[in-house]
């Protein structure tokens, strides 16, 4: 059962939604004619029609109880953004030139997270095209992308999305999306897409004029929590399932990065997490091509990348933000926040050991014990870094490590990550030691909420920084200084750290020593005082 | 660490109390004089002094921050009730007969689940051991306690419990239950204990007034979350954990059955469920004595009773209400609410061979899909039953199975039950074909609450029964409906059913095919139409 606009042969197009909180729904056309045409109910709060003379590029609404106007859940394109019309999308017309690309092995993934809006001057994915042979040459394998998923607005980072199918826009859309996979992919390089399944973006969510998406038995601190074992949630997994597999087969995308699972809650002895791992799985083969998944947690819960027969949810490798946290406290020395749970070397030691530092330890940041041992994983199913978007992003101004700590407190880092037997994850412009800031910002029209983030900004860090004010999320500005200066790779000291990592990389890649990437051959030890770590 | 009051040489009495949330704690000593003392606060939210003349048998309060009297979160004994003084309990004192005791094999489990307020007219631990012989001579090997932990009242199904350490005083208190469990082992039976770990009680839940021992993370249909995995766990996982081993030490209890364990929210990477699994089998191993967890749960989840090394929590048995709602929809026919779910042959086969019915299926009633398959689980970790306190209390009228389905039917019931290669579970009275109600009862002082349940009752059989109005569960009418009529053993009918159930489980004793009590030499198939079943 597709959901969605799926077009047929002969002008044609099926429309389907599930819609169980509606008595009626219409199909309202816009273009290329407007028309308003009834939906037939299919049971289980389905509504079917087969609309004809619907062509590709046909933008049409949801039109509930004859009331009111929706995009569709499902929709592939808003062109006119969150609160307009949905574009029907035929994913058989573009000429992909992939067909030999089998995807990239877990082991060989070196990552590169970058934010579209960002990245480039233009912002598009388009312009992103014409930096990936750089990347290559540096060493990267692969590029993850910060969600696209329609959010409100152009400037976001990405987890205020509300149309989970859809391609932003301002980026370029869906044929924007598919020319930069493609484009990777004729370099060898795949493509990582951040997903969030956890929440919807507080704008431009209709999700609630149509169905039981949300349950109140539990709470997310972004809002609504997503029903995942409530009543009806057999759709809802069904929808976020399909979102799984849309990525995958529709923009031939090589690996998911589900947001914050932790926030994922469900209780069903089957989880959404390890069905999605199934499905994965099973597209995967069928499609003869590596498709992964990856999660960002919060748990330290090595069930989630366990395979099933050991009771796992079978994802194929997961974020080990205690890396992160034992690496930057040590370099840093910083101690507030969760940065107070780490600091001494034997904390990194355990990490290159382990996976986990808190493996049922107790945390005073958290106050209660957490996490478990990951020590049975291997090390390929931890994704580690210096920085990350939340790492650099969540600070007060947005300061990136080498703002912080200096030239070469950062190659320190680099090697600490790259030399690592993990999947390195480098942030875009980290590896020329890029020093404008990656702060926090969005674009949302409605006026409560504008002033609802900058207050939530401000209670944030109350605790976490204590001098001065955030910069204003909503502003333009915020946007423009997170943009990647291209400009400093040619000046002596951004050349300078680029070769560094460049070099980091190719010894990964060549020297036998770094090519052998297991926990248990990796011996290491640290001694307190002096700082010093062996490995 | 040791919780709550632990009586020392001397007339010395150590008291320690986990109060996070007061900025000064006293000891108010009530008897055998009138006194308060500061106490010293130890770190952590722990505040402790050590009494000199405090003998067992003195009662006394906590009073918090100089303005309120409160019992004690680990009152041993509260001989006014719930909202009375706690007294000082010194558990050594009691003279144990069952030195040889060895506890009761997981396999050889045949439990008599019995609630004491309504076993016996006097409905005390006393009365109860007036009737162990019986029991052990129909083939019964446990008993098993609804809740004895104190809660509102003397009239209560023991769910409403608010002192989960104390024994309720109108049973017969902390003596009381150590003379009954005693006289149990010396006849050769172990006993279960109910214990409820998802909630507390409505009345006299002073819990609030210590520290962060519920959370709104989650909802319960009872009431707040219990915190089992937020800010300050560790310590409201300590007190639930010596709650544990206070049974199994202090009263020499045989195993726990953890009531609606899906309702102990817990997202850790180590669950409280594991861990209690962890702690009760060392203090098995240390005591050479078998101690057993058994879970109530509405999951289908093997995960629960599979060992830590497939991933599972490691609970030693469940029940499968499956089992129970497959058996009574095809004997009764009912399909009203959860009923609606079962009612073939094959439901009743699927569940003689895996354990759960709904193993990942579609179910109506939940509108989603529900469970794991349990086939790799050994039948002896599934506790099934015709009837229990729940299946037959939770019927608007609370009538059993006999009264509903008549006498040959529920012959046919003990079979299918007491046949089974599973842990049986028999419902007081239903060995005689008892056929009084075991209707829901309460004996709040709150008014409000009064009226609530009573609303709540009713509201609770709209879409079940549709018929008439539920017994009022605050009246004492209802309490004394209940109650058990000892007279019928003698009576015809009443006689020949007693004299089913005991040879039935002779047969399950001593028929060797019945011996060897494994899913995977057992062969069923059903006849839909005759309602056949052939095992």
């Amino acid at each position: 059962m597709q959901l969605g606009a799926t077009h047929m042969e002969g002008g044609r197009c099926e429309f389907l939604v599930w819609a169980p909180a509606c008595r009626e729904v219409s199909l309202h056309q816009v273009s290329p004619r407007e028309r308003v045409l009834p939906m037939e109910p299919q049971g289980n709060g389905y509504w079917r029609i087969i609309g004809e003379e619907v062509p590709p590029g046909s933008r049409y609404f949801y039109h509930l109880d004859g009331e009111r106007d929706r995009p569709d859940p499902v929709s592939n394109y808003q062109p006119q953004g969150v609160h307009g019309p949905s574009q029907v999308i035929d994913h058989r017309h573009f000429a992909w030139s992939d067909h030999g690309w089998r995807g990239c092995a877990l082991a060989d993934l070196v990552i590169y997270e970058l934010h579209v809006g960002t990245f480039t001057p233009a912002g598009t994915f388009d312009a992103v095209i014409e930096r990936l042979p750089g990347l290559r040459d540096l060493g990267i394998t692969a590029i993850e992308l910060m969600p696209v998923a329609q959010f409100p607005g152009e400037r976001n980072w990405g987890y205020d999305g509300v149309q989970p199918f859809a391609v932003q826009h301002s980026y370029g859309g869906p044929e924007g999306l598919k020319r930069l996979v493609d484009a990777c992919h004729q370099l060898g390089l795949a493509v990582v897409l951040d997903v969030v399944y956890n929440h919807l973006g507080p704008e431009g969510n209709y999700l609630w004029d149509f169905g039981p998406y949300f349950t109140d038995h539990y709470r997310t601190p972004w809002g609504e929590a997503i029903n995942f074992d409530g009543p009806h949630s057999d759709e809802v997994r069904r929808y976020f399932l399909q979102n799984a597999l849309h990525w995958f087969k529709n923009y031939h995308i090589d690996a998911l990065r589900l947001d914050a699972v932790h926030a994922i809650y469900d209780f069903s002895a089957k989880t959404f997490l390890q069905e999605m791992a199934e499905q994965t799985r099973e597209f995967s083969l069928g499609n003869q091509r590596s498709c992964l998944l990856i999660a960002e947690s919060d748990l330290n819960d090595p069930r989630i990348i366990r395979p099933a027969e050991l009771g796992g949810y079978g994802l194929d490798a997961q974020w080990s933000d205690d890396f992160h946290h034992a690496l930057h406290a040590l370099i840093t020395g910083e101690d507030l926040g969760y940065y107070g749970d780490f600091g001494s070397t034997g904390d990194l030691v355990k990490s290159y050991r382990e996976g986990f530092v808190y493996s049922w330890r107790y945390s005073a940041f958290r106050k209660c014990r957490h996490g478990a041992s990951a020590a049975d994983r291997p090390a390929q199913q931890f994704v580690v870094c210096s920085q990350n978007h939340d790492q650099v992003g969540n600070r007060m101004r947005g300061e990136r490590l080498i703002a912080q700590a200096g030239f070469e407190a950062a190659k320190l880092a680099a090697a600490a990550v790259i030399l690592s037997p993990f999947i390195p994850l480098l942030f875009m412009g980290e590896e020329y030691g890029e020093d404008n800031p990656f702060p926090y910002f969005v674009s949302f029209e409605d006026e409560d909420l504008i002033a609802g983030v900058r207050r939530g900004r401000k209670e944030e860090f109350e605790d976490f920084h204590s001098q001065g004010e955030p910069p204003d999320p909503q502003s333009p500005e915020t946007f423009a200084a997170a943009r990647l200066d291209w400009s400093k790779r040619d000046k002596p000291g951004y050349r300078a750290m680029a070769a560094f990592y460049r070099e980091l990389l190719r010894l990964r890649r060549e020297n036998p020593v770094l090519t052998r990437r297991d926990k248990e051959h990796l011996e290491g030890w640290g001694l307190e005082d002096e700082k010093l770590l062996w490995l």
